[in-house]
């Protein structure tokens, strides 16, 4: 076998010295390096706006789209849409394991797995596409497609649907952040605790600060707050405006004794959110950005602009176990597995 | 004395419930609140996006660009540019401190300081403008500006020039933050370390890595290189293309025998550079990005697709004590006052 190399750059045709993910073209030749991992797909979980561009393009029409999709694959080698330059996920099971990681992973030939990286960076090759089902963004087809030693992955667990272990993956990270970063006494701040990854944050941040910590939980409106305090997975619960970042300060002071939080979670999805995040935290304090909304630029100046010395940090999807972090999560609290089967999948 | 907020939010004119930065309307009432200073402004450091902005729109006639900022100050009760919505900092000595902070702080009546805060919220009235001198974007005027309690200053020092001072004021959240993330024994990249920001963090980084740590610089070519070789700020110097995250990270592997960095220092002022600053840091490092032209999602996603598990911070412009580490640094390093003195006043 050839010799790959970490991250896939023996992969990319245009431009070259450029990493997968940023490259115009790359090889989707199946015949894999040493240290690849070669898939039989199932299907693919295009990325919600990426589908969302995809089907407007094609009028609806289900015929458009997967002429569209079989375009950019082979024009690209991996299915990245031009327009939002977005990716998703897939699943499938193990075809071959390249010679250097041979029994050096947790994987052999036949097991199940969703990739977590991006389509966006991942070698594909597609025979068929056999149905595409619009509603959920998914598209089941006959192909492969290549994983690189670099590559994160989970083995589908056999004690949860395929469809709920993907739908607690997409947001892996961030439960598995709130583990690191949250330690027992604290005080967390949950932004959009009522939300799909606020939950999980808000599930994770009670188990971590025990009895001596607080979780606050920010909701919209009397609904959510009555939804999100049935969950018990805050200690209380604050209904503010999050574009208003003194109404945000004001209630959380008042839920927490007058004090500043120590940490604060950014799980909203909308933009312009981030005084409301730095706002509540004490100095010396984390701001802790998951959301994909968020400006590097407002948050920089924002905490300069009002003098406060906090730590604040880019959401990485990444973190060491993500996966088996964010699975157990979900075994451990039934009420959190039961939301997630009525909401999301 | 009135009672103010901490955040200045008792002056927002339009819209209510937001803070004075975004504020399209504060008050310029020279009236102080309890918890205000009141300054005797000499002049404004127009920030650099804004003035070459107002000197485009004046088709550089220096009457042009007078009017035009009174009219924004008139209209905005601050200096804040409302096409690059950015503001400036401005020099001017203590006139008058609220009853709050009187003899609470380090401040007394007839000290010059510098405010670290943006002119973009600072409270403004301009009765004159004496000179505008356009070269290093400075407006000489008689005036007045409040600092709010949370407002950042610092002291002008004795011991240097205030243009001096103001160079490095200007990028103090940098060294100070690199004193805070950097222990000895480190090894640490500074990319774009022949900049401004990249020579203090430089010099500060080799100060606190110790005998056993390890600085490495990155230069974009020999020129760069062999000044910066010439200051001693780092033990290793690399010539690489900050866009091509491949060869940086090859070059500091090369440096640094055959091992990723603790922590990289983004001091670079271009964007698309966050995958080089990701991928020569090991799992569990630390990437710190000070570059304003750092993307949010780029560093998400590409930490992401790369599998790396590190912490990724964005630079706040503010920490504790930001002023005096960053003056002290230039006290205490004879080669960087002098590259300071001959480059940046």
């Amino acid at each position: 076998m050839k010799k790959g190399t970490l991250y896939g750059t023996h992969r990319v045709i245009e431009p070259k010295g450029s990493l997968p993910q940023p490259a115009i073209k790359i090889s989707n030749d199946m015949e894999i390096y040493d240290n690849e991992i070669l898939i039989d797909v199932d299907y693919l979980n295009i990325d919600s706006a990426s589908f969302t561009q995809l089907k407007e393009e094609a009028n609806g029409e289900i015929e458009n789209i997967k002429t569209r999709i079989l375009e950019i694959v082979n024009q690209r080698g991996k299915m990245q849409n031009p327009v939002t330059g977005s990716g998703g996920m897939l699943i499938g099971r193990v075809q071959e394991i390249g010679s250097k990681l041979f029994n050096k992973i947790d994987l052999k030939v036949g097991d199940k797995i969703a990739t977590l990286v991006s389509l966006s960076l991942t070698p594909l090759k597609i025979n068929k596409i056999k149905k595409v089902i619009p509603n959920i963004d998914r598209v089941e087809i006959e192909g492969n497609a290549i994983l690189f030693e670099s590559g994160i992955y989970a083995k589908l667990p056999e004690d949860m649907e395929d469809t709920l272990a993907l739908a607690a993956l997409d947001v892996a990270g961030a439960p598995a952040q709130v583990k690191k970063l949250v330690h027992p006494g604290d005080c967390v701040l949950i932004l959009g605790a009522t939300g799909k990854s606020g939950l999980m944050c808000s599930c994770m941040a009670k188990q971590m600060v025990g009895s001596k910590g607080i979780v606050i939980g920010q909701a919209r409106n009397e609904n959510r707050a009555q939804f999100l305090k049935d969950t018990n997975f805050c200690d209380k619960i604050i209904i503010a405006a999050v574009q208003n970042p003194v109404n945000i300060l004001e209630e959380t002071l008042k839920a927490n004794g007058g004090k500043e939080v120590d940490i604060s979670i950014n799980c909203l999805s909308i933009p312009s959110v981030e005084m409301s995040c730095i706002l509540p935290v004490k100095d010396g304090g984390i701001v802790y950005f998951f959301s994909m909304a968020t400006s590097f630029t407002k948050a920089a100046l924002g905490a300069e602009g009002v003098g406060k010395d906090v730590t604040m940090i880019i959401g990485n999807g990444y973190t060491k176990d993500h996966a088996e972090i964010t699975l157990d999560l979900l075994r451990n609290s039934k009420k959190l597995r039961t939301i997630f089967e009525e909401k999301y999948i």
